[in-house]
């Protein structure tokens, strides 16, 4: 079996699992109570957030455990809107975030924000004046997510960083799920204020996540209660998760150097391997990409219909984004980035992970190939 | 060593985490993805919502996966309010509940809702004739907890319940987290709408919980996103945590009769036990309370000091919820149910498990009685 749809999930490392055993077991007590099994629970959480921290290159204070990605994503976006509605009602974002920005967005619409939705280019990157001359007096925040989880476009958060410096009012958010540990990324010289992680995307577990909220930024909590995650996120903290997470993050970027340099390879073998095929279109660009992701299209193949040829193969791939697969429209990214409907509708993801090897990719190949030639014949 | 602080937090069962780690590794895909990891994923998520569904004798489609019992009543309470808040902006719930339903309350509170925080009686019980009278045309939401956290009450929730019946345009929740397993309670009889479980109460995994709405109930999500939960709770799911979770409650379930009779038994050798120490006051009410709370004060000793102290003979308990431990404040319960403060600052909660023996309640006592007998002494 190859699995090549780590951008929807990846499966978790063995050594992250057993810190989640070890830890729910042998130290499982609330890290609230005021006991000494409090206390242990309370320093293994601590401990996890300072590695998470460093990790990041922040204090210890500025990363808040959460449920994921997506509640990263609502807490920041929502958590400051109604924050500092008195401030301004207008944020801006682009038109190829990931549905839990995106619905956030149009949530607040409903309750009179105002939300600008920037355009892309053909690579499906949005461009730093654009940014900057949608810029109102009544801004209050700009989200851009840093890789795109469609296509992989790295979008240029440096340079938005560098901008949004000069308005203090805006807080500037970035979407780090599909990125982190594959494309670096300064939280510091960037100038972001909150950035959101997935634990599940780097091989920890389903239901952890962490927000980055840098010292200062004030946001309201989505949960209230009895105040844990200084008060941003209440409710039992989950430290067996925590724990997890910190040691998944501190694999993935210990093995990032040469991580990415295998993704590399293997990403331009499957490139160059991909365009010697007959009406085949790639999407994923060639600069600014991240180096995990390789989206096409084989002209005129219903992606369901080749996903489901490739699985008999023995090959795991997807749509587009996994929790919009299920849909039945077209990829937004795609569509934004001018890719016609009729293609779109054919759009194949493989996404990579650390743990794949060369091997799977040459496999992997010979599968596409012989997929793409089948339906072909039976077309012609 | 005893634990009896399982208000806080329960260790999880071994089958429990063997679940949460067989899913994790064996079926890691993303129940969104098309293929079949996704499918089968997917399928267990499903079988885990039936079994909850089965449990709680109410249908799949009710039940909603959360990451806990904050989230939960969070989700209940800002959701209802959020999205009835045309129909009428006034919501009831009592003075006792836990911090997760109290800070919501008052966050609403803050947004230009109206809240009605009900007393309660000297048992820590509120009145049904007390909610209705509280009832006004704009009414739009009800939260009583079935069992009081800090001190055990049982609250009149079938009572309720009925009452509510006659008013339609309410939404009528329950908060479960202390109660599920240990206190019977039929949602279809109490004419529940909204129902908050916490898995790591009943030796499920922190971090997973649940929800049930009844199906026509109308909810606002707090996180938008993939629409995964029937849109009311994006996200990629937790499909490992709501196995365990599934697990555990079955667990608890088959347990839960012999459970049941032996904390009786249990409790009522402590309450005998301890009635024999001088200066002690029991708040836990005889009637109406739950199995597995025994909250008391020694008086002039402070709380903390006397948790120390039986720490270090192998017992560990608390002082209220956990999560306001670490705050100086006395107890809102005790208070509320007119215990004096001075009294309240005593005040020590012992909370069981199933898993919990006789044996251990008789060495507990031993030791309460040394330790209440050494600072007696001191003091006197
Ligand atoms: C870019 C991006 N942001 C956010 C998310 C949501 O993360 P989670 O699945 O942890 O809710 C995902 C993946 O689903 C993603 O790819
Ligand atoms: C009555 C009650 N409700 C809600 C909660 C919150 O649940 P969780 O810890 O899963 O957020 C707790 C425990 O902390 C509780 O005792």
């Amino acid at each position: 079996m190859i699995y090549f749809d780590n951008s929807a999930t990846t499966k978790p490392y063995k050594e992250v699992l057993d810190s989640f055993v070890t830890v729910s077991s042998d130290f499982f007590g609330n890290p609230s109570s005021l006991h000494s099994m409090g206390g242990q629970a309370e320093k293994l959480l601590s401990q996890a957030r300072e590695q998470v921290a460093k990790l990041l290159k922040v204090k210890p204070t500025e990363i808040y455990f959460t449920s994921g990605g997506t509640e990263s994503n609502n807490i920041a976006i929502k958590g400051a809107a109604l924050l500092n509605r008195n401030k301004g009602r207008h944020l801006i974002t682009t038109s190829v975030e990931h549905a839990s920005v995106m619905s956030a967005m149009e949530q607040l619409e409903q309750e009179g924000f105002d939300i600008t939705y920037l355009p892309v280019d053909e690579n499906g990157r949005v461009r730093v004046e654009d940014v900057e001359k949608a810029i109102r007096k009544d801004t209050i925040f700009i989200s851009v997510m840093q890789v795109n989880n469609e296509v992989g476009t790295v979008q240029p958060i440096k340079e938005i960083g560098e901008m949004v410096k000069k308005y203090p009012k805006i807080l500037f958010h970035t979407d780090t799920v599909q990125g982190i540990g594959k494309v670096p990324l300064s939280l510091q010289k960037s100038n972001v204020d909150l950035c959101s992680l997935s634990a599940h995307k780097f091989h920890g577990l389903k239901g952890t996540g962490a927000l980055f909220i840098r010292e200062g930024a004030r946001l309201a909590p989505l949960f209230s209660g009895g105040n844990q995650e200084r008060k941003m996120r209440s409710g039992t903290e989950n430290v067996a998760g925590a724990v997890a997470m910190a040691k998944a993050l501190r694999m993935t970027m210990v093995k990032s150097e040469t991580g990415i340099a295998r993704m590399k390879k293997i990403q331009s073998m499957l490139r160059t391997a991909l365009n010697e095929i007959e009406g085949i279109k790639i999407h994923t660009p060639i600069e600014n990409s991240a180096p995990h992701i390789v989206n096409f299209s084989l002209s005129g193949m219903k992606s369901e219909v080749v996903i489901h040829a490739l699985e008999q193969e023995g090959v795991f791939v997807s749509t587009t984004s996994a929790c919009s697969s299920k849909k039945k429209f077209p990829s937004k990214t795609l569509l934004a980035m001018g890719v016609p409907e009729s293609l779109a509708e054919s759009a194949i993801r493989i996404s990579l992970s650390f743990e794949n090897i060369e091997e799977e990719a040459k496999t992997a190949i010979v599968k596409i190939k012989k997929t793409a030639n089948q339906f072909r014949k039976v077309m012609d």
